[in-house]
């Protein structure tokens, strides 16, 4: 049992679980990643110091391989890359900026390094940097998101038509069924956030999985489009922005409304009104809170179940 | 060969071609039942009589199924279905309105019903009217779109979930891959519009046609959510609307903006930059004008080649 993604991270299953700012530290990077799935420590919300630590536990907690997600765009990354390098960690997704920055310094130190995209343009660029795969994520997906707007059904044909690499899927993939669809695309694995993101071992507020697990269609929205876009599932501050909005806000009163520490306030600290509350659209499907391992196992059997009705069918 | 679509519409592949303003008449139509699918005339563009006409040209041109479109927002919708029942017409997909108002009429005269949402709510309603199937239409969809902004990967499973008649997806399909994806989600045919858009058959202008093909990412938008969500291809017009939503423009300051016959200027009257496009985030893709025969046989064949290097993984 193995295609490119499982020999490349040397996992069992081609599962990786996205690296999530408050929600993927090391106890949920190294639940999945003994589950048999890529694990990823979303180094996004955490000071260098802190990300030492997650790396430690999480290699105290798991023999198996696990990544660290790193948003190019956060103001420390170059200590965080000092980390990384130090600690040993042997996978980086990177995300959120130019992967012409970073690739070839991970490279060079024997890093297996994929870099996250939402259009083929960059897609090509990271492949010409050296990427030993990309993500290519769509609308649907939670938090940051391409200013395209293009779907995972259509932007994922376009990379694969585009680059040579293997590409991994990510956005509106929470089922087995939806993991079958990307293969069907032609990727050689999946990322899977928001259904993750309820694990029993998320560091998401209990609040925030309750919140997630009520969502309904059409309750989360990209917003902030003129600063950063962002999937937020609703609550008073996207209600807020949908109004400031709507209104014509341009990126400095969107900039003042957003203010600082809002991730941390709603999905860490149980804000669930003035929060800012990262979740995909695939929220509206999801059900329960269970340990990761489950949620994995859940997809998996899925996928092989859906795989043979597909070789039923009479076409 | 035959599953749940086929049969109902007692057609040879579970390929539907949807209803467009302005490009869908008796040649698009004709041409896609003759090649085994089911082609759809899209009476939202026509005045009564018209479609009258296109029923009777599509009744001489084959002896195959077909079926007429009804957007039930259009004003003379009450004419628009005493043609239908005039002429025999045996398929109707309604959209863009009530399913209440027009289905049990529909049912009594004999006719096989299918309505279009982009949200559970209205296909659980559809259901309850008595309608034969669903299709269920994402966000990446050309023309007129759900307020939600659920995508065809996150809608389908939640929609197969919710009803026990058959689902058709729509939104992001113009190949065999896609197609597959599809089915992995669970539904039992496909509705596809933009790739026949730019069929020989199709009555858009040239310059549209040309316009499509040339499409890059993220070159549709999903534009005048005040008013109507509708995805637009990028021109003049779609820049002055996107420059005045972005500076908080409302409604009525929207339609002014939006005028009259915009449509018809722009898709069948070659206007491409003051004219409305509609079109799906798929155009990004689609590469060449072909007739309806050929683009159905190609998605069609690379829908069985896809089937089986899905069976081929070694999971």
């Amino acid at each position: 049992m193995a295609n490119s993604i499982t020999d490349l991270f040397h996992i069992k299953y081609p599962i990786i679980q996205a690296g999530m700012v408050w929600c993927s530290g090391w106890r949920l990077a190294s639940a999945v990643s003994n589950a048999g799935g890529l694990g990823i420590i979303g180094a996004g919300s955490m000071y260098p110091e802190v990300l030492r630590e997650h790396i430690r536990k999480c290699k105290a907690a798991t023999s198996c391989s696990f990544a660290v997600n790193v948003p190019l765009l956060y103001p420390n990354v170059a200590e965080i890359m000092d980390v990384i390098i130090a600690e040993g960690v042997s996978i980086v997704f990177t995300s959120a900026g130019n992967p012409a920055t970073w690739t070839s310094f991970l490279k060079q130190q024997g890093v297996t390094v994929v870099h996250v995209v939402a259009n083929t343009k960059f897609a090509l660029k990271a492949e010409a940097c050296g990427v030993d795969a990309i993500v290519a994520e769509g609308f649907e997906a939670g938090g940051h998101n391409g200013r395209e707007e293009t779907t995972t059904l259509c932007l994922i044909p376009l990379v694969k038509k585009a680059v040579n690499i293997p590409v991994i899927a990510a956005g509106g993939i929470s089922s087995g069924a939806a993991m079958l669809a990307a293969f069907a695309l032609g990727v050689s694995g999946v990322q899977i956030g928001s259904a993750f993101a309820v694990a029993l071992e998320s560091s998401a507020h209990p609040d925030f999985k309750a919140k997630i697990l009520q969502a309904q269609e059409g309750d989360t929205q990209l917003r902030l489009k003129k600063l950063v876009p962002v999937r937020l599932l609703k609550n008073a501050f996207a209600e807020e922005v949908a109004i400031a909005e709507a209104a014509g806000a341009d990126a400095a009163q969107l900039s003042v409304l957003l203010g600082r520490a809002r991730a941390k306030a709603g999905m860490f600290e149980g804000d669930m009104e003035e929060g800012e509350l990262e979740i995909g659209q695939v929220s509206a499907g999801l059900t329960k809170v269970a340990p990761a391992a489950v949620i994995l196992q859940e997809i998996w059997q899925e996928f092989l179940t859906e795989k043979e009705r597909l070789k039923q069918l009479k076409f």
